[in-house]
């Protein structure tokens, strides 16, 4: 890394978690931030924002975007841009280099590097210590992961309540589906303040696809995989949780595949502590699932088995650092560290059988891990 | 512009909307897009996604990551990275100069342009087109609209059917609370499959701050701003409505505050059209205001009056191109076009005697605009 004057990032902490991480704000639109290395965190924010940034962020001080349009204009341009804020906020700080997120746009970095400011940036993760949850930050996705499992409870009872007729769940009359389900669940988060998108609720093939949805009516015997990870709205905090279940008779072959699953998630439970390598603990689960007799690859042109990462990062967004995957990563070191938080969500997926995953979600500590689930493993609903 | 051999997006389609528009699929992770100037859509796509990629995306190709990740191991590397499997693909694909969008990465414009490659950037908007609305993202606006008319409407009930105690709302013998009113708002919205966030109920000086969503007891003869802008799950497309109501007795002040927004409004329904002057018509705005003696400026410390933009464009963003501001874009011509969909929200915001913000959606047309929006405008609830 080298030497900078301030840390510079430019977007939206709606959308740009890091942006949230450091200012602590919520706001649509993007704006400056910077991080002189002398000290001091700096917003600066369009007249709409400004009074509630000063009243809510953690930024020592808080800029007005048109101060400096007006310098900009006062200096003869005509539509000072978004850039021109940016160029009259630096020249005032005398702020020369700059250190920027991997993700920073090309825009600005273009646009510095043209006036002869140094612009580097730093390889992901920008900001290590959010990888490390602090116990606010684990209380905050308890709280979430709490609101979850009831979610997950609902889903679940509406699944064990159902009839079985033709084949088809049916509920109160009417034939259950996967939207229905999806439904229930998310509108149950809302009611907790918890926002839920994407929820996966989907059976037999559709399942087989790990980011398929689910849609249509829901069948008796056969693999339904709920797979939920809603983001309080308050705290900004995620939560994931996956079960799988089947209504009615489960077939030896999907027992089989249930039970390897689950034994897939012990060895993780069992080699999860500060300084185990991610890339070793995939390979072990990896390893367990072909000892059960479960290959993993391309058949008849669709990857089946196991072919997808063993856990993530959860905390400001769904999926970020750690990964326990396949690809090593060298920005991270790819060792857990106590105070990492991670889904832990082996699978098997076989066209004409169906897909098993479980997820829970732990965080690591110095010789170990705590199961942050509490919600029960039970293959027939 | 220069030419280029391609256009090159890296994002995920869940967060960025033009990576959406041009794939019609949504993946919570970061892919490549390539658009070949020969002609030629691909994307690369983990194995994870790649199955439904296939099926769902609008691209012509879709090449498996793993498969440029082992040619680039097989070359030496020994955890080849995202950029590495990019670096494979482009290399294939014989391209060698790009045109990227102007939040493109810096990790990889650097990547790249240190391999020789030539990368440039467009201004926004990247793609011109989405600003202009086909029939079908017409309907799709449409449809989201009627349901946040729908919930505007639920809570707009709630207020009138609540009772006056000791200054604050009662409804159901609780007193009514913003947060009350907004999870009604959005629990409604959810029924409906769309997605609300941030959604403002706010009262008196809480409502002066317009990104301020609101806390606590309803008071009656107070300004109360609603403000909804879901997003449809379904279809990725956003509404935006705003209405202002009092509950009880609005003074002649709060009267002719709003009736100079209902005014404002009838200006900018006056001025667009095709060809009409983005910034002309936020000024003639501003001029209305001032008109009506409702002065804009810094007071007692505070932005005070109208300090915000007339309007925006509403697509897969709930922000995006045009806008009609005091400032000029010269990025998309700073013209209104026949196809753009719109909000119009003028508002006045004074401490001590509230807010007042109407906002309604049009689409623009060759002689005028179509408002979308039906919804009454009634001060006093």
């Amino acid at each position: 890394m080298k030497n900078h004057d301030a840390i510079l990032m430019i977007s939206d902490s709606e959308r740009d978690a890091n942006m949230y991480y450091v200012t602590g704000f919520f706001a649509p639109d993007p704006f400056i931030y910077l991080q002189l290395s002398g000290g001091g965190k700096i917003m600066v924010m369009s007249d709409l924002e400004i009074d509630r940034a000063k009243a809510e962020s953690k930024a020592d001080r808080v800029l007005p975007a048109t101060k400096y349009r007006k310098i900009a204009k006062d200096k003869g341009l005509e539509n000072p841009l978004f850039k021109d804020i940016l160029g009259e906020v630096i020249l005032e700080l005398g702020v020369k280099s700059f250190l920027v997120p991997a993700n920073f746009p090309i825009q600005y970095a273009d646009f510095l590097r043209e006036k002869g400011y140094l612009v580097s940036f730093k390889p992901d993760p920008f900001i290590e210590e959010r990888a490390i949850k602090t116990e606010e930050e684990v209380e905050n996705i308890r709280r979430a992961l709490k609101h979850t499992e009831e979610a997950m409870s609902l889903a679940i009872d509406m699944i064990r309540d159902s009839k079985i007729k033709n084949g088809y769940l049916s509920w109160h009359g009417d034939i259950l589906t996967s939207e229905m389900v999806k439904k229930a669940i998310n509108v149950k988060l809302l009611e907790n303040g918890l926002l839920a998108q994407h929820t996966i609720v989907a059976g037999g093939d559709q399942c087989c696809d790990p980011h398929n949805q689910g849609t249509g009516p829901l069948r008796a015997n056969q693999t339904l995989i709920i797979d939920i990870f809603p983001k309080d709205m308050q705290s900004g905090y995620y939560a994931d949780l996956t079960r799988t279940v089947v209504k009615g008779h489960a077939t030896d072959e999907m027992k089989k595949m249930y039970g390897a699953v689950f034994e897939a998630q012990e060895v993780v439970f069992r080699m999860a502590r500060d300084g185990a390598d991610c890339t070793g603990i995939h390979n072990e689960v990896q390893k367990s699932l072909e000892q059960s007799s479960f290959k993993t690859g391309e058949m008849n042109g669709r990857m089946q088995g196991f072919f997808h990462g063993t856990g993530h990062g959860v905390g400001l967004e769904i999926h970020e650092p750690p990964r326990m995957s396949i690809t090593p990563s060298e920005a991270w070191g790819n060792k857990l560290k106590a105070g990492h938080v991670v889904t832990v969500e082996p699978g098997l997926y076989y066209l004409g059988k169906g897909g098993v995953r479980i997820e829970d979600l732990i965080v690591v500590t110095e010789n170990g891990c705590e199961n942050l689930t509490s919600f029960p493993k039970e293959l027939e609903a």
